[in-house]
């Protein structure tokens, strides 16, 4: 442990440059030599946190030098934030002025990591004294130098305990007496001395990078499986509206099929004025329930029930049940209001005003949606309109939920998600955000910087082997993979995919949920639309599934053909194998169909962690068969070439025995879409 | 211009993150949407400045975007360093919410940059109206939205001049009156509104980057030529001590032959005791005149001149005739001390003292250099210790020196050379510093970022084709070409490249002349050594040169054989070619002597500035022959496969008409170790 002086995150060493001239009596120590840069990782020069889940390590990595030819020391720091003292380990050098270093994410909350390093002068005395002696010169020759050392010696005595300090000031009255004496020469290269060096390094010429910071999140922000369901949908008499002592009974049932998270629509009261009728029409007809998202009515807004949905309690005793589960309950958060809501009369300010005396709808002209008016992010009254909208997370935290699905994140500003998410998080630092940006990449990756655990993907558009490489590619290998963590979810209510899964097979459901779980170690789906293989959209064209339970209540009947089965194995390989729950420990390898022609549709990829290896091949052709080569990377796994290797098939459960890397597979559709091999290296 | 207040380098809007948790209260402005990020160039985020010469243009681009679907203005801001308005300039939208701009550096100093960005409100609203237009909505239906407009409207009245305001207000009423009207509509369309618009921006809504600083040299930094000589071995009359009225003679004949800078080893008095005999030799005899880098007898120290050379006077007219012929004098910058600097007894804080009472010298055990005392930079008198070195720069300055050549700069402190060098440069900006560091390439860009103009290069051990493409791509197209500008030396007195120019041939010498001066718009030789193609090294496998005119007075004969026509031809085409006065427009082409088989020995590469487009082909290899065909790349010069254009040869000044992209040459190193064809499109 090593107590330092505090520099925030903004200040900087002398020795790591200023942005700005300095004058020299505005530099600390002149003498502080060591250089620290490129620490890695480190997300736009550290002013946004990278992300790890509790347990998991961060490797650490910096270039350090010093001018000439001294020792240098490099160390890396951590702590939990708020702490003075850092734990200290030392960094070890990689070759080319690069050093790594590796620490465990403790807590749940926020760490803050650093480099440091010094030039250490005795022990830059003891390599070159070593260098000497193997070079020849005699105990009397190095006699001066010897004094040298004792010199040096004394310097570390002063920062010693006193305890230490008697010990080493022996050490040195005995290399002065001896200094001429081959036993001199012994006692000067001992490793009590090193040791001392090391125990008591001189902190006013060490050098510290700027402190970087790493958030936290549980477990399930690094490995999660969603299912959203609409509960007004599942009242056990058909055409009544649903309650939440309806949904307890399936419970057990997404528990059972291995779901972890339950993802609900908005569940407050619904907008009467403008209400949307089935299939997104503007009219309602007497009895449309309108859309979940057309926020407020005279019951109440963000805080409040829908009543047909049950009361508070009910609630409340829904998400303890889930929970013994082991299912959390995660919310919606839309930030909009139907014309019905409170805000509206009580905050007029927050909202656009048209010189008519209406308030602004939500538009992108000349499409109108007129049933939910949106917030006015420039208000004069921003500060009151930003503390009642974190109120809003508040109330539902206080409520138990601790999971946030998060309406269209990127049509609100983006400073007041920095703020609103860094302040839940550092009092409920348990808590995840999923962002549901559906935009472009670079405002999706900002959304992740300011703070989103989770974020919706491009998943649903990538529906080639070129496609899903390059964008899994970006994902996992570059620095995206230290701040944005996908969510992969293979159907939404808003998102059926038309050039996928527009009137597909039940194969192509399967094979798309077998590659989302695969692939991504977060993933969801909207039931029971996906696991029924709903595949009619509204209209060509369009993404929109008809006849949408957005806008009426369904009876579904689970006793139909459904694919339940597969993606109860699939999720229960996933809770098997620590390889799938991880997203960033991908790589692609070959499929080919002859020798260099790469298979057009069948995906191969090795997941390792530990000594479990996953080798997931999927077929993305959802009806024709597909055969080929796959190359196992035996590199990676310690095999040599003809050596024998168990490999078991885990969706069917079938083991074989290979010894080359090249291995035949051939996956038909109407009966597997999908292979995942365990690979057992001796 | 635009006003705006000055956010220092270090601090940061909160559209861009920052990197502690925010308090609601500490947030400037909730209502600022626009958000800018990676701004480029920037180094280290912005720590280091970019290096520029001044002319040159720097291109910005930015990720900037919004929350939403509003219009945003982006511009681009820069001045000069100390100046409180910006000059701003629109940026254009590249796609993928990347945005570029560029400005031209207009002085040599500092100049600062950033880019700014905020969402307009009225402008929003005009592009809104415009698509209700299109999509239909009449006249009558608008009515609202023109009102709206109007009102926007007044908002730009607030913040334009009093004249302005009075037109902006009569249009605004203007379009009250006429709203519902079809000429409403026309008027809410117009130019003018939107040039108000433009005009009379919210600053209070308008974001900043972080500024970024652009170092602006003088052309020199950008292009030179220099050579390097011992001013002691040009004494008319053979074994006599050279000195500068000596040299006065050979500033004609360099200036000729295109050499622009004249760098001189110390020319300080040279130290007795411990003083170094011809070769290196540890004892000198008689006679013998010393190593000029170990410096400081009683005649003087580091601001004074061998006596044996001249006197202050000699030297300033001998600068001022340089400068007359197009030349500057460089000055060699060594800072450390013979045993005889008068530091040692007045400053003696200032060395490491031995328990002997001796003073610590040079050495890297085993190998000592007695001759030569190192500074010891962590001295607790470093403050007055920076301050003397600093003071040696000024001295020089004030006798008209501004470029000078820094002896090992990487074996003193960094955090001496950040500060040393930034006050230099902010009192005499025309300075330009070669760092002398032949160590690490982590090291050697570090001291380029703390600020040395140039530096020396691995070039001197890039001799084969794939090395050297290699590096000058590091140097060329990594964020390296904007911090370290390399200085290309075929020769130092310290480097006879072993590899390539031990017992080589002219052609030899010639070879990497022609490739150093077509490759990098800065480079060196040490004359007369190069061009009389001295190639015996002191000892095999060392690159010192035996007799080294480092350790005696050579008495050069030029009647000799010598290669120097060749290099003035080269230096001349450099001078006539702009596209030979920059390093980072390289392109390499293939040359092949066989379909998709590249030439081993034959180098190509395209140069452009302008309308200016050169293709060198250096045949590497400095006795055999080499022929192959090389690519011109037609699509980068347009210019059609089929279409004859016209090539001069400069080298030898021959004309021809190529009509195709693949073109056959051979080179003989008899003949021509190198073409440099202008390439001239029609």
């Amino acid at each position: 442990m090593a107590t330092t002086k505090r520099p925030t995150a903004k200040s900087k060493n002398i020795t790591n440059g200023t942005s700005t001239r300095t004058s020299l009596h505005s530099i600390q120590n002149g003498k502080m030599r060591a250089v620290i840069d490129k620490v890695m990782p480190c997300i736009d020069g550290g002013l946004y946190p990278i992300k790890r889940t509790v347990g998991e390590p961060v490797i650490v990595k910096a270039d350090v030098f010093a001018d000439g030819h001294d020792t240098l020391v490099v160390t890396l720091r951590y702590r939990n934030s708020g702490e003075k003292t850092w734990n200290e380990l030392p960094m070890e050098f990689l070759g080319n002025d690069r050093w790594q270093g590796e620490f465990v994410t403790s807590l749940v909350g926020e760490m803050e990591y650093a480099v440091a390093a010094r030039v250490d002068h005795f022990l830059s005395w003891q390599s070159g004294f070593k260098k000497r002696v193997e070079s020849g010169q005699d105990a009397e020759a190095l006699k001066t130098e010897v004094l040298i050392g004792a010199d040096l010696l004394g310097e570390i005595a002063k920062r010693a305990s006193a305890e230490d300090t008697k010990k080493i000031k022996a050490l040195q009255a005995s290399l002065k007496k001896k200094a001429g004496t081959t036993e001199s020469v012994s006692e000067a290269l001992s490793d009590t001395l090193t040791r001392f060096a090391e125990q008591y390094p001189d902190e006013s010429i060490t050098a510290q990078s700027n402190i970087y910071r790493v958030t936290v999140d549980p477990p399930k922000a690094g490995f999660s499986t969603w299912v959203e369901i609409f509960p007004r949908s599942w009242s056990q008499t058909p055409g009544k509206h649903g309650t939440f002592k309806d949904c307890e009974r399936l419970l057990m049932d997404f528990a059972e099929m291995g779901f972890d998270v339950l993802y609900l629509p908005p569940i407050h009261p619904i907008g009467v004025t403008k209400r949307k009728g089935k299939n997104n029409s503007t009219v309602a007809q007497a009895g449309d329930v309108g859309s979940p998202w057309a926020i407020g009515s005279k019951e109440g807004g963000h805080k409040a029930i829908h009543p047909e949905l049950g009361t508070l309690d009910d609630f409340q005793r829904f998400v303890k049940k889930a929970r013994s589960l082991g299912i959390d309950v995660a919310l919606d958060i839309a930030f909009q209001c139907s014309p019905d809501h409170s805000y509206v009369k009580e905050h007029p300010q927050w909202f656009k005003w048209r010189p008519d005396g209406t308030v602004q709808y939500a538009e992108n002209p000349p499409k109108k949606y007129e049933d939910v008016l949106p917030f006015n992010f420039e208000t004069d009254d921003w500060k009151n309109l930003w503390l009642e909208l974190k109120s809003i997370f508040e109330f539902w935290i206080q409520q138990g939920v601790t999971i946030f699905r998060v309406d269209n994140p990127h049509t609100k500003s983006f400073a007041f998600w920095e703020w609103c998410i860094s302040e839940l998080k550092r009092d409920y630092p348990e808590t995840i955000f999923l962002s549901e940006a559906f935009t472009r990449p670079k405002v999706m990756y900002r959304l992740a910087k300011l703070g989103y655990t989770h974020s919706y993907t491009y998943f649903t558009w990538r529906n080639n082997k070129p496609d899903l490489q390059a964008y899994l590619t970006e994902l996992t290998t570059t620095d995206v993979k230290e701040f944005f963590r996908p969510n992969f979810w293979a159907n939404t209510p808003d998102i059926l995919s038309e050039e996928f899964l527009h009137y597909a097979p039940p194969s192509a459901f399967m094979l798309r949920y077998a590659l989302a779980a695969t692939l991504s170690s977060n993933i969801g789906i909207y039931e029971p639309a996906f696991s029924l293989c709903l595949n009619k959209p509204l209209v060509k064209g369009k993404e929109e599934y008809v006849d949408s339970e957005k806008y009426e209540i369904k009876a579904w009947d689970m006793s139909q053909f459904n694919i339940r089965p597969f993606i109860k194995r699939i999720n229960q390989i996933r809770k098997e194998n620590p390889a799938l729950q991880q997203t960033n420990n991908l790589t692609f390898t070959q499929v080919e169909v002859a020798p260099q022609v790469e298979s057009e549709y069948l995906i191969a990829y090795l997941k390792s962690y530990g000594n479990n290896h996953l080798l997931t091949v999927v077929n993305h052709h959802p009806s024709q068969a597909q055969e080929g080569w796959v190359r196992v990377p035996l590199e990676a796994l310690g095999i040599q070439e003809g050596e024998p290797y168990r490999v078991r098939e885990l969706i069917t459960n079938t083991e074989f025995v290979w010894n080359k890397a090249w291995n035949y597979i051939r996956l038909n559709p109407n009966e597997l879409v999908a292979a995942i091999f365990r690979i057992e290296p001796k």
